[in-house]
């Protein structure tokens, strides 16, 4: 049977082909500017670099990742099970391709196609890795332990608790909604972190519709349940509205022409533009791209409570307060740390922090063998003032008391990598070099400084410090970077190959973690897209839609996922997008 | 921007396409008889014969539809809505392919492919039927009214109570499931009604798995999380069953390796064999097939009860009881009348049937311009024997006392139509003829009968009368025909085109309501499937399988939904199914 063979080889071929293989080079024809854009991934060579473990007789290490989101799925893509004994630990038994999620409260892309199970993941790394689908309730950090429990409610037998021991611990849970404590928000909105976040809102979207509609409501009833109102003018809140007035204007009207009119679409936004995150020049793109589709940005505004019938805020311009009567509110304001992960912080004296600070090496600060990375982390770097009189005392070679041109260019580099912000302290002065540093306090060039004059050359280089944001791709990067420490932890041991330690001799074993920023995007709806793209570039319109559509496409996690997304594109462009309740 | 102008062209080609054209010609290579398998629709021509109505200018007669599943979709298909006012109401707004839920169980097919907007279908009906999200809570048949309420739970403003008035009610809203009152079943058991039942399941057989593999538990705690059964060997629970042994072989156990030989899937039976429905070659053969894949099968048990953790049964042969621990039911037994529709039957009459009665139009009985079909309803087959006497009479033109052969062969096409068992009746004793039956008490052929040689003649044919099977297949002809009835109503009322009325004068309007049987299919996973083809064929194994496949896309409702179901069998040949837990 011809068709049947066919089938089978190609599923072979396809199953058969590893995970990690990105060859899709996908080329948009940009109608604006003409070109081809082609996208390579930051590929990490680290899973090439095998292990030679020494102490291959001895136990293996215990590794447990708790989380299975970008920064998780990252380390466990690239890490060398060869060496470790590894378990992982997340309530949700796949990897979902979050910045799709907005496409999937719309139908524009189904949750199915953005999510990949975990066990597919690891089946791959030939099943060194043991995956449990529960949550970490609590991390005892003195007896290196963790409890998990398993929460999808049950009347399966068997104990829902267990406990977990490990050698090196990796946090990678991400974050949950910052409801900054308003009243109503948990009750009575919406949210989008998870992929049932979005079916729900996809759900409810339709009931507005279903609702409005139905015989005996006052023209006021239907205009009050098509009221759609964003809390929060940050990319996924906006990606948000884009993609709802998207699936209003080209499917729902013609489905529900009798209301068609009475659609409304709000963003509130607390500061004064929304995607102020980005370059100006996309966020008042995106805000004229919205006054044009009929989207009512409301800027300036702070929500401060919601009930079921009505968002209440108050217009910062005018000290004023207002309620506005709602169908469905989308809050996307904010992200904060998980209970667990606060309770653990306080194990470890980090109790008044907000998130859980790291080193630069990703190392949790006060605890030994944890490491944390992607949105539940945050990297505390190391200032250059802490360590001024030690960088000048390890520079000064001689012991004069002063720092000569050249000794300043022997320690530079390690300066550099150490301290990344004295670079872009240099970049925002516009200095070509670092002996451009080297002035007095009248402003001209000497030959040799003190140690207040070093000070003073480098006392502005710490407000450079910036925090990482908390997006997919500093999680993917901070997960191939730990994996990438993780192989070499052992081979590597005498061969450090990270900055010189101004304080302490030698050298740190790996280079500090550094974030390369490829670009963010910004769809705005109706085939348009703004983004910031490396180098200062900025790009918006159909183009760089297009430019979207490749590049989430070959950065989907598998061939499968890849696959469905693209059909799902096409059977939007198709058909549209599917308004059945389910 | 080539690309996307064809898209936009396709994508308006694929829209403006009439739902009903069936072109999808589909051929099947059969690999053990050889040969091409076409399946044509019995497609009702109704739609082309357009009404004149003659009172256009007064007010047009108000049709409420019930339900928007076979029965009810295929009514609206084929309506000719400019002669009615058509108002339909259902608490689901798509359509759902009914037949493909076994496999939207374990993902084989995606939920989302087999539904279709009901809003979508009227449309293309250019906007003249209304559609209500809501679900009927009360027929108030003396005044013609429908109490209506909106049942999705929500928080929007506006009342979610309406009343609705009709001319004609055309009620199709299926049945649920019957659990006969066993103790436990509706809290513990999962069901295979609605789409949301589908999804449940395929959710909680991951759930089963992924508890199975948490540490800790014993092995025996293991082997009972992952016994699924199946209460109920009719085509649903052996399809299901036969799909949940192919996710667990194809796929679970490569990715649960540690839990493969603690599966047990056991399907219970209360007759002596599964699919008892069908010809014996075919239940023989399911048997068979299920032994081999290790399904167990357990007939001649009635299940008395169901716990959260244990499912309780009285083998009738030996009349014990015994208990066995069970990680997931599921029930697939039988179906019921529903609540509104038991409540209307009390109205009008029918308080003492187990189902709503209608007469061979579909009408129901004891209640004027009320309609029923589909699950929810039975045809009353009027016995040939209550009308004996009329129809000598009236078949005994000279008022002779006898019939002769001319006179019964006068009548005999009308009788037929009239009372179909009287043709079961004559194929049930292989008699060429209907003359055949004119016999003398010894047996030998005569040339007139009186009376009571009429009555000696036809006593047995009332035996022959069979109640049709709830099956999609039943539902959508009805639907079919009564639009055809419903579009000739005022044009052909001077014209009727029926059977004779033997109690009473002139002809009935239209001919009754008559199933033409085209077969029945049982998918019995590894791809094969046995069926039961028109005029008596049995066919079974891999070919049957790809005529599975080729009937269900051929029947798909819209062309959408047609490729979503094929790229989904596709997408599963090839990468499998999926098990992230969504």
């Amino acid at each position: 049977m011809t068709i049947l063979s066919f089938f089978t080889r190609a599923s072979r071929a396809f199953n058969g082909y590893p995970a990690s293989s990105k060859l899709l080079l996908l080329c948009t024809l940009s109608l604006s500017g003409g070109g081809v854009v082609a996208y390579s991934e930051a590929q990490v060579d680290a899973s090439k670099t095998s292990v030679q473990v020494n102490e291959k007789d001895c136990k293996k290490k215990r590794v447990v990742v708790l989380g299975t989101g970008w920064a998780g799925i990252s380390f466990l893509k690239d890490l060398d099970v060869s060496a470790y004994d590894v378990q992982v630990v997340s309530p949700r038994n796949y990897f979902a391709f979050t910045p799709l999620l907005p496409s999937v409260t719309c139908g524009t892309v189904e949750a199915r196609s953005i999510v990949e199970p975990v066990r597919n993941i690891i089946k791959k790394r030939n099943g060194e890795i043991q995956f449990w689908e529960a949550e970490c309730m609590k991390i005892d950090a003195a007896n290196k332990k963790l409890f998990c429990r398993y929460t999808v409610e049950n009347n399966l037998v068997g104990n829902d608790e267990f406990s977990l021991e490990y050698d090196y611990l990796v946090i990678a849970v991400g974050a949950q909604v910052n409801t900054f404590n308003t009243p109503g928000v948990l009750e009575n909105c919406f949210f989008l972190k998870e992929v049932e976040d979005a079916q729900k809102i996809r759900r409810s979207v339709i009931d507005c519709f279903e609702k409005a509609v139905l015989p005996g409501l006052s023209e006021e009833e239907r205009r009050i349940n098509l009221h759609f109102v964003i809390v929060g003018g940050g990319p996924t809140g906006v990606e948000f509205a884009a993609e709802l007035h998207d699936f209003v204007q080209e499917d729902l009207i013609n489905l529900y022409p009798s209301v068609k009119d009475l659609v409304k679409i709000t963003v509130i936004q607390s500061g004064d533009h929304i995607l102020n995150m980005f370059d100006e020049r996309i966020s008042s793109f995106a805000e004229q791209k919205f006054r044009r589709d009929g989207i009512e940005v409301q800027t300036g505004s702070r929500v401060i409570s919601v009930s079921d019938k009505e968002i209440t805020m108050k217009l910062k311009a005018k000290g004023e307060i207002c309620s506005v009567p709602h169908g469905l509110v989308v809050w996307s304001t904010g992200v904060e740390t998980r209970p667990f992960v606060k309770d653990f912080m306080g194990q470890i004296g980090q109790a008044n922090r907000r998130v859980l600070a790291t080193d630069e090496w990703l190392r949790v600060k006060g605890c030994e063998d944890v490491y944390a990375l992607g949105d539940c982390a945050t990297i505390n770097q190391r200032k250059v003032m802490e360590d001024i009189a030690a960088i000048f005392k390890a520079a000064d070679k001689d012991n004069s008391g002063f720092l000569t041109v050249e000794e300043f260019k022997d320690v530079i580099d390690d300066i550099l990598e150490r301290y990344p912000q004295v670079e872009h302290y240099l970049k925002s002065k516009h200095l070509r070099d670092v002996t451009d540093l080297m002035k007095d306090s009248e402003g001209n060039y000497i030959d040799k400084v003190d140690i207040e004059g070093f000070k003073l050359a480098l006392c502005q280089a710490d407000s450079q410090v910036k925090n990482l944001p908390a997006t997919a791709q500093v999680a993917a990067q901070q997960g191939a970077y730990l994996s990438k420490c993780f192989n070499r932890k052992y081979k590597w041991k005498d061969n450090p190959e990270g900055p010189r330690r101004f304080r302490g001799s030698g050298r740190h074993q790996f280079h500090p973690f550094q974030y390369k920023h490829l670009g963010q995007f910004a769809p705005l709806g109706g085939e348009q897209a703004a983004a910031e793209l490396p180098g200062d570039w900025v790009s918006m319109g159909r183009s760089t839609q297009w430019l979207w559509y490749s590049v989430y496409a070959s950065k989907q996690v598998s061939w499968r996922t890849r696959v469905l997304v693209v059909s799902d594109w096409t059977r939007r462009f198709i058909f549209g997008r599917d308004s059945s309740r389910i």
